[in-house]
Formats: C-alpha cells, structure tokens, sequence
C-alpha cells in the first residue's frame, strides 16, 4: 500500500496544478478544495482524477477560467446567473453564497445558472446551507448519458439531485444522488477490472440490456446517441425506470428551461453540453422553531439507523453518513488514492514542472 | 363489457356516499373530485375503490370529518398547518389554495401539513399550480409500508412525490411517483390475477426477494414490521435502491419534520400513522419571463418525446402525458371501473339507502 495523502497537501498541489493550468488564484482554491473533499469522502469519480477532464473543457475551448458570474435576474427570493462558461466549482459557490445572503433576509432564495461547467459532487453545494443551520439545495445537468424510459438515445444526463437538512450534533442528513441507476464512474471501475456490470445499468447500441463494461464506456465515447445509461429504476417500466427519468427531467427543467440555458437534444464534439445548475436556501424559521425541527429531523433518523439494523443485513446507514466517516478518517489519516490518479498528478506536476512535495504521490 | 360511467356521474354518486358516510357537503365534494379524477385518468389504485379505506379511517376514529385545518405558523412564504385528523384531500386543497394567495403576493410559498389523512394521488394538488401557470410541488407520508436499504423492517411509506411545471398548449409536465419500486396496488393486481411479481418489489419477513404476491399482501397487513415493498432501485445498493430510500426518507422529513408530526418508527393497529403532506407553489416570474420558460419546457419534452422514439419500441412518453389522453377519453367516452369496484359503489349505494342512478354500475 502506498502511503496516504494528507487531505491539505492534496488540495494544495491541486491548486498550484490548477493555476499552473491557468486557473486564477480564487478559482483554483475553491476548485481545488472541492475536488479534495471529494476524495476524502471516498467519492473518487469526483476528486482530483478529474483533473484532465477539467483542463480538457478549458483546452477545447468550453471553459473560461477567466470568466466571471454575472446576476442577470433577480427578486428577494431568487436569482438568475449567467455562468458565462466559466469554472462550474466557483459559479456554484458563487450562487449558494448568494443564495445564503438572501435567505438571511427572505428565510429562503432559490437560483438557477445557465453556461456553467462541472461543478463537481452535487452534495458540497447543499451542504454550504448547513453551516447556517439552513436546508441546501444542489441540482445539475451532465453529459447527455441516460436514456429516458423507451427511448434509443441518450437525451438526458446523469443529472445529480442533492438535498441537506441540519439535524442535531452534526449528523444532518445529506441526499446525494445521480438520477441514473449508477454513475458512469461505477462502470469504468468494471471495465478497469474486466467485470460484468449488474444488468439494469445500462444498454448496448441497439438497445438491448448490456453486461460488458467495454462496450458501454465505449459507446459513451461516440458522438452517435444509441445506447448508454439507463436511469435510477432501470429499464422500462417495470421497476420504475420511469421514475428515475422523471426525476432526470425535472433535474434539466429546473436548470435549463428556468436558466434558458441553451437547449439541445445531442451533444458532439461540435456541440458540447453547456451545463446548468439550480440552487435553494431555507431557513427553518420559515416553519417554526428551528431547533425543534432538528431535533424532530435527528429523532427521525435515529430510529431509521436503530430499528431496521439487524445482526444478519449490512448496517443501515443515513444518507450522507458513510461519507461523513470516510471524510473523519481522511482528515486524521490522509486520503488514499489509486495508482491510476496518483499518475495523473506526477504527470501533472513533471509537465508543469512544479517542485516535488514533501509527500509522497 | 359493462358500461362505462359518465365522469360527472361517478363524481356525483361519491360525493352523495360520502355525504351518507357522514362527511359534510363540501368535503365531500372535494373528496370525491379527487377520487374521480384519478379513475378518469386510468390511476385506479387512488380512485373511488378508496372508498372503504376512506371509510374505515373514520370509523376507527383516525379521521375525522368535521374537523377543519388550522394554521398553526406562518410567514409570507411558509405555513405550518394542523390537519387536525381531518380529510386528506380537503387538507391539501387548503394548503394548496393558501400557497397560491401567498405564491401571488411572495413569488412563492411552502406549506407543510402535520396530523392528516390520505390525500389521494398527490398529483393532483401539485397540477393545482398550473391553473395560475406556477410550478407546483406535493409530497406526502403513508403507512409503513417500504424498507430502508438493509433494514429487516418497514419503517416508511411510499411516500409519493409529484412536482407539476407549466409548459405550452396545454402539455405541462407532471410528474407523480410512488418512492417504492412500485405502488402496493401493483402487487394487489398480481395476487388478484394470482401471477407472480418481478424480482425487486418487495421482500419476505426473512428479508429474502419475493415474488409471491400473496406473501407481500399478507405481512403488509400484519403489525409484525418485517418485510415490505422496496424503494425506487430495489434490493440492496447495487442497483441504487439506496436513492430510492432516501427519496422516501426526503419525502418523510420535509413533511413530518418541520411540521412536527408525530413521529413513530412503527405503526400498528393501536398506533396507526399520523399522515403528514408538504406543498409548494413557484410563481416562474421568479426566474424572468414565463412565456419564455414555458417555450423551452416546451422544446426540451418535445425533443425528448421526439428523438428518442423508433418504431422499435414503445413510445417515449412525458410524465402525465399519458393520463392526460386518458382523462380527456374518460370525459369523453366515460369511465370504466373493474368489477370489484363496482360492487363496492353498489353496496355503498344499498347500505346507505340512496337511489339507484340513471346510469348502469
């Protein structure tokens, strides 16, 4: 086993191989930041592995690290933002600090961006409204990689739907889901280890339940739409696929047509994805005493955690809490990344020839 | 074939049973619309066979007719209501039609509803919203029903979400789904028609997957918690029954939480479950031009409803779209109602005196 890395060295090089990328200095720290939490969460398929995704949407043209937000709407309890294409991470902080500052006066705001890029894991952004005692909102658009229920393309993406809610002595509850019935990231773990994937998870090109790892991370290369991921309940309507591309619709909706955000049904390499993100802010003075609610909230998942545990099942776990234990361990241990990632970051460094760390990679 | 009922006919008889049951005129017009319209719309696990079920929720003291919703909390944005054991579908139309008088003067509003009743397919109060071309949202508690991800009990309800956005020419979107893989009227078709359910509705009381809908109709009437329905992606995480779990337990928290129901991990004969519902209504001004958003939610389900279709495979349908056309055939052409449903509006008519209809049920 190689040897871990400690969680604030990871986010320090992150940052100085973001600005050696050309990111500014405030873009790079809060990009930085949050691909590490990712990591420290054990939520790889969002941490720094992502590095050349990040700089090849800057590389071809579809990101703009010099671009700034711009609020062209807004109400009391709402906002419309221009992401202007530039870094998704810095626009989603931008508008859940807006977000924050209004509910503080209106006890609620929800915003909508248009022509953002990735903004990383959905439930770093729900979660900003916590440390106010408030509830969090985070939803976004992706890569057009699910099919909706019937459907022989790909139309929507796996489009993430977070929500948090304070509860007592920090052990809220955080929902952080793609829509689809995995993430892509799940699939590329099985073609990287040759194994069949479970079927429910995706289709080949002609529409046909599809095992073989290869084939799907394959077709999800090519500009031509048939096959991918299918979405959170699997195919047809059995088990509810219809649900789970439901909520895929509603996450665009609520991005895109409230952002008017530019819509197109595929993407290419001519056409990429402009992303689009959507926001909310409570407070929970808007239904009472705050501190009650919490308190219901915690009574609420105790008992959830408590009553259905038995010694013959796995644990049951609150949505948020496997992460919230993984992210203590890292802190007091460092973060374990795989060689593959680790690669990524020497190549990274040695190119821009930035100093060796004090730390192993 | 029998002959189907004409709409207003079958909204008239329900309301005049529930009238004889002992609900006060208005209640029970707002209750039998609410049945009505989900058998006109082909959702006949929350159409007027409802009817015992409404029926002996009052007579077992868990509902009570007379009672009238109090709010409890409010801001300009919020209300907290006490359903005081009242009728579920006359709670909501309030809650309802209190966020739209505020959602005109605010932009918006959210309204959760503590100690009520069965409030019918939750649709229908989110599609409220549409009238005014706001967005609207409804989500509500039931009996326990479903297990968490690994737990050896049920714990929550199916506790159904809907969220309605207006779009152009009369084609909103709408989506209404159950957080379970599925309804428990799905399997109550299968131990009627005595075929087996697919692998992935419900488990056994040792936890195992069953197919037998005979088993899974018959613990979920025992007071005995184990086994149940399981969540939106199935058994286990490995196809992401967990998202499904923690949609259920969003549903539970924002409509038990903040308006502090009363909270009870079990239920049972003696404790029965306390219903809990949360409403929200958006003005889309909110987020700049409506005509303009709703032209884009427009384009995006056109293209969706479009490109993904092939002559190979089913249609790609928008949510609500096909309840829809079956609304405007059932007013067109009437509505057919299976035999045992029938006879329950046949008994109801008899034991309760009323006379017999022009129409044939």
């Amino acid at each position: 086993m190689t040897q871990k890395i400690p969680y604030e060295d990871l986010v320090a090089l992150t940052q100085t191989i973001l600005e050696g990328l050309g990111y500014p200095e405030e873009k790079a720290r809060i990009t930085a930041r949050t691909l590490g939490e990712a990591d420290a969460r054990g939520v790889y398929s969002h941490g720094v592995a992502r590095l050349p995704f990040y700089r090849s949407r800057m590389e071809s043209g579809n990101a703009f690290p010099e671009a700034e937000p711009e609020i062209v709407w807004e109400t009391p309890v709402s906002l419309v933002i221009d992401g202007k294409r530039g870094i998704g991470p810095y626009n989603a902080d931008f508008a859940m600090k807006e977000c924050i500052t209004r509910a503080e006066r209106s006890g609620l705001c929800f915003a909508t961006v248009r022509d953002s890029n990735h903004y990383g894991m959905a439930g770093l952004w729900a979660e900003m409204a916590l440390e106010r005692g408030y509830m969090g909102i985070s939803m976004s658009t992706s890569n057009k990689l699910v099919l909706p229920t019937f459907s022989s393309e790909r139309l929507l993406g796996t489009n993430p739907l977070a929500v948090a809610l304070p509860a007592e002595e920090g052990a809220p509850f955080l929902l952080d889901m793609a829509t689809s019935a995995v993430a892509r990231g799940k699939i590329e773990v099985c073609y990287r280890r040759d194994t069949p994937i479970p079927p429910g998870w995706g289709v080949d090109r002609r529409g046909e339940l599809c095992t073989d790892p290869h084939e799907i991370v394959s077709l999800l290369k090519e500009d031509a739409p048939w096959g991918g991921l299918l979405p959170l309940g699997g195919m047809g309507e059995t088990s509810g696929g219809h649900k789970g591309y439901g909520l895929a619709l509603l996450v665009e909706l609520l991005s895109s047509s409230l952002s008017l955000n530019e819509w197109r049904p595929r993407a290419d390499a001519e056409h990429p994805i402009r992303v689009a993100h959507f926001f909310g802010v409570l407070d929970l003075k808007l239904f009472g005493d705050p501190q009650k609610i919490r308190s219901h909230v915690s009574r609420v998942l105790e008992d959830i955690r408590k009553k259905g545990d038995s010694p013959e099942t796995p644990r049951v776990y609150i949505h948020g809490e496997k992460e919230r234990e993984q992210r203590k361990r890292s802190l007091a241990e460092g973060i374990s990344l795989d060689e593959a990632t680790r690669e990524i970051l020497r190549n990274l460094r040695k190119e821009l020839s930035l100093s060796e760390n004090s730390f192993r990679i």
